[in-house]
């Protein structure tokens, strides 16, 4: 029987009831609804709405019930309507008419919305820990790779050289970002604890939302408006939004490793940890973890659109349309999180094939670049520079040689600004260890960029 | 042991292997692939690719494994990587040599392929029958509500007099194109059965998919380009996408529905089978199911957008990431379906309260556009008649009256045109039953028009 | 002033007026308004509802200002609030009173509803004939690389050779398929004609619509019901849809082009007239155009979810929120008719490298399939054969071999079922030209291909 | 001549470079850059790769530019490749050889991030001062309704009384979040300066990131990567997220005020000058401006929907693919912009109907629940109260009476607990001032509220 149901309202089409049942979904609020219950039961006692014994057991036993959850021993009744009328159902079932009087001063609606903040900074934390080792992971990798020079790319053409540890603090960049976002929702949400607000409109008993508030640990501050508390969920938006940025950088990353491992590139294995054979083929390695990882990120776009259509127009305060939102945020988290859990075993499984990179370095005049800069420091004008350093790429190419490959002489039928110590501004390892300002691709800029990443995380 | 494991390849990772599993998805198509690899076994044994005995016993044997797992008595093991392997395994552990031989001459991909577009035609003929019957209920509702005269609105606001069962055609229309848009796609769907196509490039083996296509009831011609065969997924997309405009149409209706019910619109009361009750509030009938209905509109999008994103520059031909796709469009499926199911019963639910819709005509001057079509028919200019209605209306606002209350005299101090007959020609009734042209409100072209929408969906 | 403005209504802020005007946008939609009036007229006249001099004198005049326009006499007037009030102010400047008389009857709703979908007939009608002109130049670049052996791939790893030409028909097809969708949706627009519908209850006046209907070039029947002609865009979602899809088709061949334009790659060479150079590296060619033509997906695809976002929830009929829906589509419309019309010039400028492509069939064992096929030819069971085979290629690895390169002896440690046939069934081309099914890379089965495809186009 | 021209490379097909070509969009960038190159030029100066009053001339020239082009002196030439080239061309113009030198040490593509950065630096402020304002009109407008008591609403049924302060309060609420995203991003912007980053790989010369940072108000810190640093776009999408939810905010207020001002509830009224009227009836104004409010919601969805898109998969670092992003963004803050603008004048044209709203408050049972809390404090227990008050609302409902109709002995009839202070309990005023605690609906609490909206936006 339905929580809602009375004496005045007939059954339900049974079709209608599994279509608006929604424990299969929010089961997993279970804790943290035991928690704000808590909260809700305390502040009763405290506020003398309740007798300070019923409070004090309502909150031993919602305490109870949590540890009976975690031990396995309390079992979910999928056949409930939710989770919450089954929580309310266990309580009075323990606890007899004291477990009805937890509901005093509260609504469903400020019930549901305060379970799915609580869960909402936990899983926030979860994220917050779990993009800090992936970070680390990305950081001791690049510490191994200081020195392996490889083609940067620019329109996936080889551009200018770089190494493969200042390839991967893109990605620790990236990953930087995403935690710095995480940490604002966090605040948030943390900053706007909706317990008190009722269906709407709060309550007619002197409950006070900023005693309940301080007994959820994470919580800063109440509601500023109730309506406003009950119909919110930018924070759904919002942490799907940054989710769908975390799975996009995924997607680039995922990318590439894909590019990367094939015949063509041969810049790095896989090992078999991290991916499928092929029974036919056995020096066949698919990438297929990279490739759901990558399939995946439409996943998290098409969870954020949902949520941004369901919200457009919605009337105030509370429609059955928002529990919808929940399957989605739900699916978002799990699917983002198991990505992020699988990176540092992916990275670990990386084998980076050094002299490949380098080889690759040697054709496509990733230093050309130099070569104007060269002659740009010998005081020419920096346009011309790269006029006449293209006329001697285009040398190069119709006589197959590389810059490296040209005799002085051959330099200064270009410019008399050549001298011999053009072979070393050429010298892709020069190239690279030159390039040692803020953000750049020398070991020592490298190592100074991990520090300030490092800094930036902790 | 992945079906793709061989001595050269070690094990993967627990973590990548539950990542990449996917049976928990695509069992669902265990029947689809039943019926595509017998198909390919006919075909093996009438190209004397095998034995016809060992065809036959291949055959038979897929087709006992569909009866078994329509029975029960075959239960689907969710270890396995997928379904395919799955079914392979059981056939082998059936059969022995010979359930190894049914992979001849094809590949994992164009296996899969298949038993997506068989499964996918299935659906389709399923959603076409569907829509039939909820169309036949909108058109029987209506038949019932022909002369029930309601206010039809342009921007929420109040605009010309229609009726209920001219309102209701409306969306038998938008379910009449989504059924055509159904089998549109039902015929580019039978039209390109991909068996044959192999890993992406058929095979050596003398196979015919002309043969293989005809062994599928509902197909009428093989894939052109076995390339495209095995990484088309248009379809998919395609049916998410009339699955979202058909969710769309249902959003309106379920709007619509919410609003009528509110205790300011009164034009419908829902019927406790479909609507939810309050513990506090016994005469609140929440629109739950509508509100849901309306809420998983923007689930579809989110599905549709999902396999959109997917698909965005993946090079040919397979890639895992396509596996993504499935879960999209089976959640797609099922939602609209359930919300489809649901239709004709929420529509039988629906009281209609013709009194008050009535009731709402008489305020909000929907009979000015008749006022004004009065003097245009006695020969006054078309912008010249709008004007002096519209100076009528003005003149009732200020006085608190309706058009219908006016006496001639006042009438005429507007226009000399006025006469008697003005008051016939704003009479409400009048006002819907001269609207009597092709799609129009009046009862015969309403019941003209259901003939038409009868025709066009049988 | 606003044509809805009235001795009542007071004047709007000048913002909220600049908000609500649409002239920009909808001045396009010119031609396709002086052609529904035209057909409103000539019905006018035909029903006794205008006289018929009035109404052969409306009908001249809308035909005079087509002329006008195209002939760049008739400015348009920005100042306006839409293109249909510009219209009819011009109309009336032109005529006098008799050019008040056209909108006797209809509605701004149904006119402008009318004036979309006689344009949306024109672009489909033109995207038809483009999607046909790209296939041809797709079919023609493909009759000349017959035999041009390439590598066929899957999880982006080398598989089985198959031939550029049959790498082109992947496309052909596709895009086959959005001309299909195409068709289909240019068959529903013309079967639902709304001129009559008015606001959205039809008309008062005899009006015949199945009239109007034969009067406009291209359409088949009028709208079955009102209320839905003045509401229903669906043939704006639906062409988005279509629209999203064929950019999707072009953002892979964009992909697979920049990769195959990179210098680990080489397979093909993009002539100047299709890419950007550098200042710095003149043998750089950066693939801008295929960047852009991929980009420009994401731009489609927002197109298609802003619609749906629209539409979901409104309630029916008219709402202002529809006006936002046209410079979506036309947006939509514009880009990828400029891919569109690109990509034979793109095709034409790919330099394909034959010799790069064949080369890198030596290396990935592609023929590993064909040597167990062999297997199993001489009658080993399938997964024994495909053993067997992996087994070598696992010996090829260790010992740095191709298959090609082992001798018989070799295999025969393997299985006594090799012969010096094996030679010829791993013979690259062979392997080719044996995959001589429907479908298949076989020159001679791409050429059957080929007819189909014009079969099915034209 | 495009910048990267040069005699290597051929011209490009007319149609190909009108499709590369970006000035139509990027045009808006001209201050922004302006500004970046000033930085760069100064930084070169200091750092000794300029001399001084190369470095002097250049930042004067930049400035007298910004004036030039804010004095409308200085006319884009829109045939120009992008803007950048266009300053390029304009500065050498001017300044001979040293105009020239402007690019030592940067490239494109730091160039164009930098431009981009400080463009949205300051669109992000004037979105935090635009939405200070609306919030602060919110709460002007709140302080006048603080006693303007009108049903509040969950599932579109009226709940329990509210005023419409506290109304408007929830969406002061949703904009001050609103506004803290945009803060937060700000910071993040602010903190990654990109200039120094070169093409991809920073530099070869002794360039000073931090320096520049320095000369550019209101960014904090450099790049910390230069690969991320020119291909992030991480802002745009976060951007267009925060613009998504404040217009998904704004649709929520539009859908009620469009509703609201319908017949049926009559709740308000719209100005003229925020509405739009009809030629034939001067009594409807529509609420065009609200629709095209909710519509515009879908757009920004799309925009974020596009960028997501084009971002997902793409290798590092930078691909034209990014160039679509631009005209995404800027439509987006162009059409939010346009709809915060707004805001204030739309509330300012809202006549609320106190009349009205009062009196929607008489039905509905909204003190059913006040009933309910009567008891428990008398000391029954919460569940059994609530039966009660729900068996009085069902009494009440069969004989058409209210709460406040009911005789004391009636109410004894249900419970003894009943007194005649049970009518002040149900009065509606009474009902609204008791709810005063921290968030809720009476003037008191609202008033607080208010006080700790203004402390969070200030």
């Amino acid at each position: 029987m339905a929580i809602w149901s009375n004496k005045f309202h007939e059954e339900m089409s049974q079709d209608a009831y599994q279509f608006n049942q929604s424990i299969q979904v929010d089961y997993r609020l279970l804790d943290a609804d035991l928690r704000g219950s808590k909260a809700h039961a305390a502040m009763l006692g405290h506020q003398g709405i309740l007798g300070l014994e019923e409070s004090d057991s309502l909150v031993k036993e919602l305490e109870q019930m949590r540890q009976d959850y975690a031990d396995g021993t309390l079992a979910v009744d999928f056949t409930t309507e939710d989770v919450h009328s089954f929580i309310e159902a266990e309580l009075t079932k323990r606890l007899g008419t004291i477990g009805k009087k937890v509901h005093t001063g509260r609504s469903r609606n400020d019930q549901v919305a305060t379970a799915m903040r609580i869960y909402v900074l936990d899983e926030l934390q979860d994220f917050i820990e779990k993009t800090q080792e992936a970070i680390e992971a990305i950081l001791t990798k690049a510490e191994g790779h200081l020195d392996t020079i490889m083609p940067g790319y620019t329109h996936l053409q080889r551009a200018q050289p770089i190494t493969y540890a200042h390839y991967l603090l893109a990605y620790a960049q990236m990953f930087s970002r995403d935690l710095s976002r995480f940490a604002d929702l966090s605040d948030r949400v943390a900053d706007d604890m909706p317990l008190g607000a009722g269906a709407l409109a709060t309550s007619t008993y002197p409950i006070d939302p900023f005693y309940t508030t301080g007994q959820v640990a994470g919580f800063t501050a109440p509601y500023v408006n109730s309506i406003d508390a009950v119909s919110n969920n930018d924070y759904a938006i919002e942490f799907l939004s940054d989710l769908a940025v975390m799975s996009m950088h995924m997607s680039r990353y995922a990318e590439e490793t894909i590019m990367w491992s094939s015949q063509e590139f041969r810049f790095i294995s896989l090992k078999d940890s991290f991916s499928t054979g092929s029974s036919i083929m056995p020096q066949k390695k698919n990438a297929d973890i990279h490739e759901l990882m990558r399939g995946k990120t439409g996943r998290v776009y098409g969870n954020l659109m949902s949520v941004l259509t369901i919200m457009k127009g919605l009337p105030l305060a509370y429609n059955k349309d928002l529990q919808e939102i929940k399957e989605q945020l739900f699916d978002g988290i799990d699917h983002v999180k198991a990505m992020l859990t699988l990176l540092p075993g992916m990275l670990e499984a990386t084998i980076v094939n050094k002299d490949v990179m380098y080889a690759a370095c040697g054709t496509g005049f990733l230093n050309a670049t130099d070569c104007a800069d060269y002659l740009t420091n010998k005081g020419m004008a920096f346009r011309d520079a790269y006029q006449v350093s293209g006329d001697l790429v285009g040398y190069c190419t119709e006589n197959r040689k590389s810059l490296e490959e040209l005799s002085l002489a051959e330099y200064q039928e270009f410019s008399e600004l050549f001298d011999v110590d053009i072979y070393d501004a050429i010298d892709l390892k020069n190239c690279v260890y030159r390039r040692n300002v803020a953000g750049g691709p020398a070991p020592e800029a490298v190592t100074a960029a991990i520090v300030r990443v490092r800094a930036n995380i902790s």
